[in-house]
Parts: structure tokens; sequence; C-alpha cells
């Protein structure tokens, strides 16, 4: 059987550890391209890049001997130049990440790890985000490995619902403390943001964006939730966000 | 009555037309506070500045006499300083736009305009987005003033469901032509994407995204569907992402 060729691409950027272990596991599955930022995108949401130019570099391999490219521009770019430019043959699967830091509830909307896998979404490619609650560069993801191999291995037998991509959270535990996988909803939450008022050396007010996650659902259904009590989350996320519930009470007004 | 208190913003920035007929219009219905990008800002998406700093300048009033407030960051970020250090009030509306160009279909993920109103959204601030199918500066917003204003005043009349804002689009036709409001669904669609290949003047190559919007949906109850025959499209968009229909298929899973 052919291995499937597999597009790795993530928002931390070339250098971040998370994506060369994602690269690890997927060379072990498949035919695997990288196609990364050249630096750290966090929180740029599904930022494109429509106002300015974008670079391709190709960078040496290393010794694991795959292809990886690296651009100037986001997340959600680098899909559409891997599809678009410098991928020939069909990708089987996009997987992005690891993100080092959660992307759990209202996070998906921030994230640039999950743009990339909606990015590939929309091109019809069977697309995963895995982000890890853990923000150090030094990260320790040997726990996760084998769940990563479980969730790659069953999306490639089964495929993914059309429309829909998976956004995977995994808590910070060892191994024998992760209690297993749940399909989940995400929560619904907000930021109570606070924003870090400071001063420039010049006397010029600036401020820090400082935000607390706050957690509005009580539900035990919630991704949240899941990882709170020891589970791995993985949301089924669309990006048809046509609110359908919403259209019957929209035709009652006077429009 | 007291008079409702508007956030103004934008993703073209606080220098674009589309926000002077925007701020001029909510000017009418209550009190208005612009809180925008101090440059243009296409395509953001859903970003947040977390890397960087972030400042606020309040400029001169003009002869209108509304408070005015520039930002160095997104969209979203507008909104978030707007609710979380420039206003101290209950803000009861947020209008994004008007944006010079679609942001109908698909172009909602990439959409700075709507990223905005989506965070006034998860704030709890009923919000709408506003967009004219006319990218030049230029642009003529006149035959769109009436309805900006109609649906504005059902927004405030009706309040939206929890969870939902509204994108808006108009088609560029002239008054006479603009055959009403319709409530739509998202239409499916993607970008037959096309890299513009380039050289500098040292002879390096770089690439604008020059991609071609391609419709895939043959429904006559999408956003799409509306602007081409006329009419100006409401879609209700919600920021919960999970695909709900896809859980129980998920749970058939191996994992």
């Amino acid at each position: 059987m052919k291995k499937p060729l597999i597009l790795v691409t993530n928002d931390d950027g070339i250098t971040a550890p998370g994506i060369r272990v994602l690269m690890d596991i997927a060379n072990e599955i498949g035919n695997v391209i990288v196609v990364a930022p050249d630096s750290p995108q966090s929180g740029m949401g599904h930022a494109i890049t429509v106002d300015n130019t974008l670079h391709i570099n190709k960078i040496s391999n290393e010794s694991n001997g795959i292809a990886q490219y690296t651009t100037s521009g986001t997340p959600a770019d680098c899909v559409k130049m891997a599809k678009n430019e410098i991928i020939k043959e069909k990708i089987d699967l996009c997987v992005s990440g690891i993100n080092h830091g959660g992307n759990s509830s209202i996070n998906v909307l921030y994230s640039g790890t999950m743009s990339a896998a909606i990015e590939a979404g929309i091109e019809g490619i069977p697309a995963i985000g895995f982000s890890l609650a853990d923000f150090s560069w030094k990260a320790d993801f040997e726990p996760i490995k084998p769940f990563i191999k479980k969730i790659i291995a069953e999306v490639i037998r089964n495929g993914l619902p059309e429309g829909v991509v998976l956004n995977v959270n995994f808590p910070k535990l060892q191994q024998n403390e992760i209690k297993g996988i749940r399909i989940c909803r995400q929560a619904k939450a907000k930021y109570a943001e606070k924003f870090d008022k400071r001063q420039s050396p010049f006397g010029k007010e600036y401020y820090w964006l400082a935000g607390e996650f706050e957690c509005l659902d009580k539900g035990e259904d919630t991704d949240v939730w899941a990882l709170q009590n020891g589970y791995i989350s993985v949301v089924p996320v669309q990006f048809d966000l046509t609110a359908h519930h919403a259209i019957q009470q929209l035709n009652t007004w006077n429009l």
C-alpha cells in the first residue's frame, strides 16, 4: 500500500520542539513534507497575507531526510502555499502542531495551529491540530506520542466527515495519569481581559494583553472538563459558522 | 430613553472611508465611541497580539464630536481594549466596518471585520459586521445607508440570540436595484489559489497570494446566492465551532 503523504505545519514556527516531535511521528506513518512559518505566529487566528509579499525557503534536510520548507506567512498561508505551490501530489493528511500551549474552548478562534488545520479542511484535506497544555519550550511530549499516533491512524482509517477537522488537546500529565481520549464539544468560555499598562523608557504608555481564561460552562461533555479530569479532548470543528438555529428567529424580524 | 452606547470599529483602519460612514450612521442612533486599528488589517482573521506590546492613541475629535481612539492592534485587539481599557460604561452594540470588500461565505474566517464582531459577541455585546462588495476606497456607500440603519435598529429592538453575531454583506448596486434583505446561511466555497511568482530587484523569488473565489454551493438560501441576485445577505454567525453532528460518529472510533 502506498504510504500517505502528510503535510506537517504549526504556528510556533519551524524551530519549535513541538513540530520536530510531530514530524517524527508522521514520518513513521507516511511520507512527510513540512511547510511551517519561519517565525512564531501564536495568536494569529485565521490571518492570511493579502497586503504583503510571501517568501518560501527550502531548508536543508536534516538527518531524518524530511523535506522542509519555511514561509514568511501565517499558518493559513503555509497550508495554501504547500497545497498550491510546493506540493504537486495529493496531500492525504495535514497535521498541525504540536502547539506549545492549549487550544481548547474559545482558543480555537485565536489559534494559528487550528487555523492551519481549518485551512487544510477548506481545501478538502483531512486535518488535525494537536496542542499540549504546556507553554514551555522544554515541554515533555513523550507521554502523548502514542496517543498522537493512534489518533492519526484512526483519521487515516476512517477519514473525517466533510467540512470537519479535529482539535486535539492534551493535558500536561504523565502517560499513566492520562485516562483516555474523549470526543467533546467546545466549552463556552471567554477571557477576563486585563491589560497590563506600562511605560516605555521614553515615558510613553503601552500595554500587554494579560487576560485570564474564564470557563462559563458546567457541562461534562466539554473539552475543558475533559482536560481538567485527565482526558485528552478531541473536538470536531467546522468552518460553516452559520448559526442555523437562529435563521428562523431572524426571519420574523421586520427587515 | 437613554441612547445606546455604540462601539464602532473596523479592519481597514481609522482612515478608511467606510468607518466614517458607519460612525455617522451610528451617531444618529446612539452615543458613539470609535476604537479602530491605526493601520489597515485586512485578512487578519481572528488574530490577537500576544507576543508584542499594544498602544492606544486618543485622536482629536473632529467636527462630529465623536470620541475616537486608534490602537496598534488587530480588530479583535481593538474590541478587547475598548471593552476592558477604554470604555467604562456598558457597551450596548458593536458595529464593525463598513468593510471595503465583501465578506460573504468562507471569507468570514479571514475577515478582520467579522473577527471584531465575533470578539464583541464573545464579550456578550450584540454585534454586526458590515461589508460592501467593492474594494475601492471611493466606494459609494450612499445606497446602503438606509439598510444599515434599519438593521441596527432591528438588532437594538430585538437583541440577538446568545452566541450569535451578524455578518451583513451588501451587493454593489444602486438603491433602486437592491431587492431587499435576506437571512442566509454561509455558502460553501473555497479559493482556487494561485500564487503570483515574481523576482525582487535582487533576484530573489517572492509571491503574491492571488486566489479566485470558487462557490461550491448551488443552494438558493446562501449569502452568495443572495448577493448575486440583488439582495443584501444577513448570516447569523456563531463562535461555537463544534461540529455537533460529528460527535456521535467519532464516538464509534477505536480511540
